[in-house]
């Protein structure tokens, strides 16, 4: 990937006419090319340093090329992105390493703590929230560890429906090795075609299915997670009561308490059928209703997802593909695959009628399936004639769902203007509530990483101050971490920074990143 | 409850005549009566601890005479149970004390830490693994924190379908509390009658429906927790990317991180029809993977368990309710709550058909759930005839059920002797794997206590060796410990005592119990 863009350069195209149009009209157009042929840091490593990298990993692992260094600066966040269009490349790391295996990673640590080299793991890339971007000052350098070579799979368990996946495995990647087996995980985050197993458990992902399979964390049923104290190997059940769940502890500590080198998965038979399709609802209270009527009462389908009414309208993400008209009122996709596909979606479709919903049928839902991972490259597109845009999400219990909603939408139209379009989808669904995932566009002003940055700023406290998480599945970075002692607490806050101290005494696990 | 009894006394009777042949036959009878009247060692506080203690919580929440301190020594596992039959109460608290609100929870940490008290949070008393035996050497004294007082409903949310429950609710008192509301938790352990909410918190508790309605740890979506450090408050959404989940941290922390004030839970519509039905394999390995083939097909129903061939023939739980011949085989239990019971039974009884089961109606069915909560008063009854009987449980994936069952068995039989009878069911499900539940039955030795814990020590190497957990639902307490650390490892054992002594420095809270 490009520091400055989103996934594959050849999947990229600019923005379509219509919507170009309905840009100009909303926003306003710019040009806004970012810089190109940036230089940058030079390599602060000492040499005694890369010898020693060079002579663990082999010389064909230890990369200090400007190409490399490049695309593993920062991840992709809308500031990310806009300090790479602007031509700031501070944050590339001193070089890339690979490691081959887990005692690689451990030598690779041991290594770190000796010199006090700050480790960033890297998996895709896809971090929106600073993941990537560790604290250099007081650290002799930084290492990109590229878990790339970490792509195996292993202890295929057919009776217990488990196996073991290595880091550095794509989406796809991981896919392709299951389906061999007639297997799958079904973990669909946005960044799928990118992002990796390692991230999917180090950020606690959760993917476009989790109605049917579930959050990643509740996918890993054992983990092995190397650190300067020697590795954690947790996970001798389906479930168990030895104490705290530790796996909870490694999952979703984003490199600051060590590297994950493998997870055991649950994996499931792959599908026989699947269907989408779509639905129309009167209003987002409406649909939200609905959709928590399914998860209250044992109707879940395997993909549940509603937009709002400016989402629905604007359709962003799929109206290129789609074309047509919007349906109005709030668009619900509603998928099922597995078995006994068709009675479920009678089931479930009996229901979401006497709620009030409007079948729109299957074409809308392929669609959008077909679409789902390309609304990112759209945001490329729009930052190109000046139109600033951003996603965000949080989740809160179903009865405090308005609130959060129109607190975050106020919050993000007070910080960035009139002009400003937030639209809001559902993308998450639990018994208890769901999470609110909101994607903003508004003119960009001069200095629009400040103008973004304070707007974040804002909606980040709106959360808090609604009662809300501050990321349900985007994890906490360094973007997040001003909120995150507020969502946590002061006792939470301890907790993570006695373990850190414990683990990673002197610091060098991706530092300044998650933990307040 | 007695220290040396479970439960109820107007509940408890003496073995049946049929009940007692059997036992006489396979393993011989003795009268064994417990010793009775007692003395406990002597009140261990000063003076002016205990008018702290009055001044805090008043007069009548501070109890130093001999019943109250009695019935707080010790939980209810077998040895517990022997060393009070022997007449040993040397594990008596110096005081049992009641606080009311959060508040005072967090006014007694402080007052323990600054007198360097034990404290033993106390719910329903029924661990069965040495959770309520602190180390007191070097303590001031040791108080037993019964929570008795704290037994609120708050927050009842409707929409969200959670309420907020206080510590010290038992189970029928919390659900009686729900069902008010039209509501139901669902978790259902063995100890339900006695075990309360904090305790079923602290200890990640599985109940007899967690087919249907989950482990406790997954009801839980928000908790607060005091702390010698402040009050740990999580749970800001039904499931979130902030970090570690520090929810899962606290729960099973066995009241050595802090004391659980209040769980915000997941409630359930009070089911509109319940169905308990018995179902016969012709061997274990059989209805193993019947229930394998529903958990991992999406057919679990509300309750699932099957018996092994020598708990089918014994069926000493409900012998004495049912009578008549055992079917031969292995006996599943195959319950249905909720809506739609009869389309779910339909179905589910399809596939178990299919899958070599025989139906043997619902009048065992109901039979094991009328006598679901009466094992235990078995027990007391076989030990009054020199019987030694105990249960432990382990869970694993399904691929090493086999093993784990041979291997458990072989190590009991060989501790305890050719005369031993152990019995296995399999009572809590995963799509992954399964739990493991051994009863035990063996003449009793002149040291019934030494024999027993050199039982349990190699059936616990057994689990650990066969790559399984030490304990799927009972907790770590102090017996599980010698082997909890192979289970996490050095590195497992290093966070916790890392969490352990920034959040208790002083070592107040339980000390001695679950961490390593």
């Amino acid at each position: 990937m490009h520091p400055s863009r989103w996934g594959n350069p050849a999947e990229a195209a600019a923005l379509p006419e219509s919507t170009r149009g309905l840009v100009e009209l909303a926003l306003g157009v710019r040009e806004t090319p970012a810089v190109e042929q940036v230089s940058l840091p030079p390599v602060g490593l000492a040499d005694d340093v890369l010898s020693e990298l060079r002579e663990l990993l082999g010389d064909d692992f230890v990369l200090t090329d400007d190409e490399h260094r490049r695309v593993r600066t920062r991840g992709k966040s809308t500031p990310d992105l806009l300090k790479a269009r602007a031509g700031d490349l501070t944050d590339a790391p001193d070089a890339v390493v690979r490691p081959a295996t887990h005692g690689d990673v451990v030598a690779l640590i041991e290594l770190a703590v000796r010199h006090h080299i700050a480790l960033v793991p890297f998996g895709g890339g896809t971090s929106v929230t600073g993941g990537l971007v560790a604290r250099r000052e007081g650290y002799a350098g930084v290492l990109s560890v590229d878990l790339i070579r970490m792509k195996g799979i292993r202890e295929v368990d057919k009776v217990s429906m488990t196996v073991v996946l290595e880091p550095g495995l794509r989406g796809p990647e991981a896919e392709a090795l299951l389906a061999e087996q007639g297997l799958m995980l079904g973990h669909f985050p946005q960044s799928f075609e990118f992002a990796t197993i390692g991230g999917f458990a180090a950020t606690r992902s959760s993917g476009q299915s989790s109605a049917g399979y579930g959050r990643f964390d509740t996918m890993v049923v054992a983990l092995t997670m190397a650190t300067p104290q020697g590795t954690l190997e947790v996970g001798s059940s389906p479930a168990n009561a030895a104490g705290p769940d530790l796996r909870q502890l490694a999952l979703g500590s984003e490199g600051a308490f060590g590297i994950i080198t493998a997870v055991r998965v649950r994996v499931k038979a792959l599908p026989a059928e699947k269907v989408y399709e779509a639905w129309q609802f009167p209003s987002f209270d409406a649909g939200a209703d609905a959709m928590r009527h399914l998860s209250q009462n044992g109707l879940m389908p395997t993909v549940l997802r509603l937009s709002d009414e400016n989402e629905t309208a604007l359709n962003l993400a799929s109206q290129s593909e789609v074309g047509g008209d919007s349906a109005g009122g709030c668009l619900m996709i509603v998928g099922h695959e597995g078995v006994s596909v068709a009675a479920r979606q009678a089931l479930v479709g009996a229901a979401l009628g006497e709620l009030g919903g409007t079948r729109l049928g299957e074409e809308r839902g392929a669609a959008w399936a077909e679409g789902r991972f390309h609304a990112p490259y759209l945001r490329d597109s729009l930052l190109d004639v000046g139109v600033l845009v951003e996603t965000l999400e949080t989740a809160t219990f179903w009865s405090n769902r308005d609130r959060l909603y129109k607190a975050v939408t106020a919050a993000l139209t007070e910080a960035l203007g009139e002009k400003t379009l937030v639209l809001c989808h559902i993308s998450h669904v639990y018994e208890t509530g769901c999470s609110l995932y909101f994607t903003v566009a508004a003119p960009q002003a001069d200095d629009a990483l400040e103008q973004w940055l304070a707007a974040k700023a804002r909606a980040s406290q709106a959360m808090i101050d609604a009662d809300a998480t501050i990321t349900h599945h985007h994890a906490v970075g360094t973007d997040h971490k001003p909120w995150f002692a507020q969502e946590i607490g002061e006792v939470g806050v301890r907790i993570l920074r006695a373990v850190k101290a414990d683990l990673d005494p002197t610091g060098v696990l991706n530092p300044g990143v998650m933990i307040p």
